[in-house]
């Protein structure tokens, strides 16, 4: 379903084409000043047709608040936030009913919602559904701060172009979130320049690439997680897998791990000058036993390449119940790895809430 | 919490010394005809002591049913499974009340519960608890095969030694689940072979090593999943992180998708001789938007290391508030990948039957 | 919370001065025609302002459809509905941050939320909320009907004044629903020309009046309801109590039962004429164990005078911590039980759906 | 299902005639010292046997806990405290298969579950299943206590004998649970006398009688409660119905307050010699838009009586498919009011204890 969260609820709603997306964040602490221009700031930073390296749609997404701020302050009632789709031009869509899109939501929705499904631009399976996702973990990255959690992420690969990586033993936040401030968000930017030919060669070869997400959380207070089945690695996991196009999950070292040695993976204690437990190395990525160890929470996230190719593709047609072909039409992103940086970050934040709000 | 699931609800309990460990299920269907004897042999999958290549201890795991099974039938009221503990002998857990054991739960259990945790054999958070879902699991699969779901998982590697993969366009039953009848449950014997050698050098040098696990299920009806935040990756994720250990999971290709092209990535649907929508590839691992493509679900694990191994290691010391050494005693897994192998399956099993059954 | 479900989520949102109160319902089946001019009608049963019985403000409730219809129809996707708020005047409230009126959620809600709760109309505990109730309860209703389930309700009594009661031994859809097509809804119209003559004797004494309302559905299949927890009385209790001022409910006899000895209140079982199981009686509303017996469900609840009088009343100002006396200005209903009619009808909607649909 | 609450699970299982029935407890506090000898006296309360008002079974119910309490002490994980059950005497009991007992389980449960729903002795209905309630609420209770919050009720009514009622307004503990220490739980001894002459009566003429019982809360926190539909009530209401054979709940005043003017019926604040907020009456029950006024919590119930009476009664058979007559054999309760009260009373605990532990 639509809602994540026990303590912070998030109910997100809306299809591609709807008179308008959005969400509802229920639970959220009173009188928290939300500073709007923040939130918008964070939500461009997923915007389409910024640049060469994805779709050159334009979207005005402007969050517009219906409900539970008042004076730019929560106030106890569910927030909602909505933006308003402007052009929802009704164009032919009878090709999508008919020819499945290999490696999109197409073939199940049919099944599952029958024609009545809302197939205009992807309806709820739309990439642009991370939106209000978006926008949620906007706000709630800035009560999560005030609770002393900070969270950032990066591209960490596109292809087999890799960025350098998170120190995971650091509680730097000003390094933490260095990548956020960039258009295009890696740590090294000569990589970065490699990545932009990458897309770039893709999108000349009417089609698209993959790439992974490093993401870290500093500051999360020891023995945070409710296992065995809510702790922080099934909750994490779980809100993560809601943006679309991830199809995996590795903490710390990750699959890293399987192959080494008790001895090279375990994180040693020890007291730091300051007294506090840290750990030598962080191949846990701060999580033990789906709780908290106080280090940093650091994870990776596989994203495969945008299924929409301009490319002609096979695929079966349900209206003549035949194998057919399709050439998808329209612009499209030949890389949505580094507009989901701002998503996976949302998407943690929306998992850390449960805990520490 | 301990409690997993809407419709079919799994509650968990229990700590590796305490007088039980068991399991509730709730939401089963009524009248449905439980094998005992496969639950019991289901779980003696995991128990240890059976080689050379797990501990030595001994767990006379017994199920016993206190409620909801009437004449080897479910009733429609709650089942619990309950396993006695046998040896509750006292040891002294002082050691490790004091010295944190590295990448174990310890130290944000210690922080989280105070001194009232309960120590003795790594209490809630023992790898013993994996016996209750694994109850759990045989019991559902039962449940499952009658709705046409069938699952198998083998270990597919051990440190960098890797079996043969699942071919997860097949839907031969025979096949997915060939190696759950092995002592040892890889596909390629020979791979099981290297992999056991592996396994044995690490136990020489007092060490541990770590894996892989693939799992795939086939026969879940396309559309099944209920996006965008109960869609079947974030219900499977949330469920197998439960299993100790398990540090990462993807889903068909997973992270191999952020290496490939769209044009690679994709998986074409055809036609097959019998009118089936089927697609040549299963990149996606049989999840599109959240939803069952209808070809067979697969996925893998990382598992780490036991963090449990004999030789010496740093940690904190939290008596003295000082760093110290820690050498921990007893007989330990040197691998737990062959026994976590029916632990991924009922997971899997648990997961599923909020979809299926 | 403001979320209410598992399998159909009802996510209500907004204040009484929002610029907009909504719902969001989640997990409809997809391509269910919505009658939008019935929900409209619907709704308008519960508008202020029609006579002299209610309030004359006048609230230009128009239901707009955000997201999840199309065409018309359910898609699959979350449906949300929204009523923008017109007149959002900026009144003085500063009397009603310092005076608490008494039976108003008004000082537990600035105790909960500090100084940043939205006092503005009663905030997020207005009865304008239940606007969005009805809109969700008006197209689950459409879904049920399809189901075979019909709701009715009507006024049972306005302070002492009763009216006749349901035949909850019978199935009769034109007599469940009579009420319903009235601008009074009662069954005995003698009797509701008293209830306006009291409600009129309230509003001339500066006063209010409080009332029970009484409900019912047919055609809910036996052995519906999930017991201990989430058996009928459990979920339609909780469902009711979200509609503010109910502070009783009580199933077919109910207190009534209470008095009675078993050989009286039992309902005794026989075939009808064409081989149904029928009971001669419904004590039970319908209900045993927590599952439909496969009669009426029916209950009743009491709903308390309007808390908002304009006779002066004691109470304490939380500015000068001292006691003072509080005079309600504006409009107010001298009654709300007659438009609380279709939100307890849209109430056990709510939670019938969680169990027909 | 038979799981209960977000923050604090209780998850009940077991049938009348099962090995076992218990309950787990989840999210219990770690480190707190649970009295066993008084949850097995807070148990005894509700056993049977006792005198002639009951039924003459005799039930040894011996907690035993298996799971979460070591040396006395909770630590952290899921408590699991079972009663096994000593006489699985099997009965014939064929005649329950054919012949639905009137206002019982048996109809609803046999279309849902079939004919492997668990018959004997009223199987998962049974009265017996509110033993672990009795378990949880008494640990509960001791949680509470901590926290400041103390819990009591009595027997309000037996037909038409009323007892005594608490005084809402007062925040007296040793009165608040005066009944709790007497065998038959009332304020006002006299009535008690008169109501067990009623109980005879009912006895005498093969008949059961019921009644009502009243309980409150003291301590609760200003504000606690999550509106709309999280509020107080609809927490409380939901758990007070899983106790069998409670028809109706009203909180303060309820059905009394539909009879009243809202002059009446509003509840004054003042400040009282301490500064403390308080209200003159407590019509409402110490609730206000779902929240806590700071007020005692009451609320009252209205129990129907014990349907399984002597007396030959009409009835289905599902076996003949005809008409048919009953006559219930066995010993039962001429009224299970009395042992209800503490079940009431623990179902308030669990209620409450979502919002205050």
């Amino acid at each position: 379903m639509n809602t994540f969260g026990n303590k912070i609820k998030i109910t997100v709603f809306g299809q591609s084409h709807a008179e308008a997306i959005g969400v509802t964040i229920d639970g959220l602490p009173s009188g928290v000043v939300v500073d709007t221009d923040k939130v918008q700031e964070f939500l461009d930073r997923r915007a389409p047709g910024k640049n060469a390296y994805s779709t050159n749609r334009k979207e005005a997404d402007k969050v517009e608040y219906i409900s539970g701020l008042v004076d730019g302050k929560t106030v106890g009632a569910p927030l909602t936030a909505v933006i308003y789709n402007k052009d929802q031009h009704s164009k032919d869509y009878s090709e999508l009913r008919a020819k499945m899109r290999p490696s999109h939501a197409d073939y199940p929705a049919n099944i599952k919602f029958g024609d009545s499904y809302d197939v205009r631009g992807g309806g709820q399976f739309s990439g642009r559904l991370t939106a209000p996702i978006c926008i949620a973990g906007a706000i709630i990255m800035q009560c999560l701060k005030e609770k002393g959690v900070y969270i950032g992420a990066h591209i960490s690969s596109i292809g087999n172009i890799e960025d350098a990586s998170f120190d995971n033993t650091s509680f730097d936040i000003d390094l933490l979130q260095s990548a956020s401030k960039k258009d295009f968000p890696v740590l090294d930017d000569d990589k970065g320049e490699e990545m932009k030919s990458k897309i770039l060669e893709a999108k000349a070869n009417l089609d698209s690439v993959g790439g992974t997400i490093e993401c870290m959380a500093v500051g999360v207070p020891v023995g945070v997680g409710e296992p065995m089945f809510d702790g922080l690695e099934n909750v994490i996991a779980h809100a993560v897998f809601g943006i679309p196009a991830v199809k995996g999950i590795e903490f710390g070292l990750g699959f890293g791990s399987s192959l080494l040695f008790g001895s090279q993976n375990n994180d040693e204690y020890y007291y730091d000058d300051d007294k506090n437990i840290r750990t030598r190395t962080n191949n846990a990525g701060g999580i033990c036993g789906g709780m908290a160890t106080g280090m940093p929470i650091s994870f990776k996230v596989a994203m495969k390449p945008t299924p929409s190719i301009a490319k002609a593709q096979n695929t079966v047609n349900l209206m003549t119940c035949e194998n057919d072909v399709l050439e998808i039409k329209g612009r499209h992103d030949p890389c949505i790895v580094q507009r989901a940086v701002p998503c996976i970050e949302a998407a943690m934040a929306i998992a850390l809430a449960q805990f520490v709000l």
